[in-house]
């Protein structure tokens, strides 16, 4: 069976968090264009209301279908879990992922759903409990606890990824998960793969689960990517520090980057 | 000299840092009324850029002014760093008392200019070099110094204040500051008051200049109140969000508590 081609995926974060998902569509995907709309002016989603991430979701995504996207990723964990079904009702032509969905399916098809399951995401993603609704639908005997951890994305953004500091603020989080008997932890925010390898050292034993890379390895794995390679960045401000904070999670240039009114 | 009397005063923030400002208002004020708008669905605004913060403060400036006030104060060091001069020209019949000039005579009339003076705020007020401005107008000879340090804001809101964590994060900070020799410290984010009794165990020979507290204590100097002591909120997102973590910065009741638009 041969996979669509697509040429132009528009990605969408409420900052750079997302750059981390993109970081890996471009990974796997060399040749696709991509648009990336970080909503920088409205950072972060992840402490506001369902009612107000939706509108702001769906200005973000009137922005990118102005360009000639075929797909769009909703790479950003607070936006997925809330407004991924009011965007599917207005983008009618153009497909859309988020990126609960391909965690929840890596945790069942890997069957890390024996013992309970943790995820770490943003006070919005837990209180909308969209791991645990998406798991259900696949294994409704699976127990997920979820811890929400808001300062990891301050963390994050500074650019403190290892170290003391760093260790004991991620233990904190992740031992009250531990207690509940995990085995496996969903890293349900876009912002927080960059934590992966400090967590690898401090939990060897535990199964991550990379929201950001999961995404992006589905995507891979349904289509082709048959454009030039070409990246553009559009942010709604700060694009100054958009490129100084992005650098900590897209760890690649960024020439072709604008300022877009929302 | 009498001074005039005032029945209610208007107080905007970006979220809940401000309540630091009201709790010193309270204190100092206990009969006056006071509105408080915290522009939950838009915070933070330390990372934001000045043509932002600006649009921002005049729109949540224009609500306050739809309720009976006498003067308004801006209890955000970014807003105040970037958007005083803009609000004085909107508001011509309101006066209106930012947070940066307190602390800066503050530090001005205790003469804590012979040995450079240490500002930790967020992102924005520390690129505006508010802080060095409004120091260097009354004395041009002073050295200021400043760290940015966003990570935090996310601290005080996630409620760790204190304990190991909290002291490393407050060291890696200051600590870069004392080695520029300083002597004083400007806790210039609203939101920092809640180290001040951390900061005072870490480092017990700096003056601590508290700009809550010495913007409420200017302004119960400046005016008799002679409301009848009521408190009112708005928000304009996640009031649930709002009564949780704002009591971290308020430590009393929230029992007038509405959603606006902005």
């Amino acid at each position: 069976m041969s996979v669509p081609n697509i040429s132009t995926i528009g990605v969408f974060d409420s900052g750079m968090g997302g750059l981390t998902v993109l970081k890996s569509l471009r990974q796997y995907m060399p040749d696709v264009n991509l648009i990336y709309l970080g909503d920088t002016a409205r950072l972060p989603y992840g402490t506001k209301s369902p009612t107000t991430v939706i509108n702001y979701a769906l200005q973000a995504v009137e922005i990118l279908l102005e360009y000639k996207i075929d797909i769009i990723v909703v790479a950003c964990n607070t936006a997925s879990s809330v407004a991924i079904n009011c965007l599917e009702q207005r983008c009618k032509n153009v497909s859309i992922f988020g990126v609960i969905l391909p965690g929840a399916i890596e945790v069942v098809c890997n069957r890390w759903f024996i013992k309970p399951i943790g995820v770490l995401a943003t006070e919005a993603t837990v209180r909308q409990g969209a791991y645990a609704d998406a798991i259900h639908t696949m294994e409704p005997s699976a127990k997920v606890v979820s811890a929400p951890a808001q300062l990891l994305v301050a963390l994050a953004e500074e650019g403190w990824h290892d170290g003391e500091i760093v260790e004991k603020i991620l233990s904190k989080y992740i031992d009250s998960l531990i207690y509940q008997d995990i085995e496996t932890l969903v890293l349900g925010c876009t912002h927080f793969p960059v934590f992966t390898k400090t967590i690898r050292q401090l939990y060897p034993s535990l199964n991550i689960v990379n929201s950001a890379d999961t995404t992006a390895s589905r995507i891979a794995n349904t289509y082709r990517g048959i454009g030039s390679g070409k990246t553009t960045f559009l942010v709604t401000d700060s694009l100054e520090r958009f490129k100084r904070v992005g650098a900590y999670f897209w760890h690649n240039s960024m020439n072709d980057i604008k300022l877009v009114d929302l």
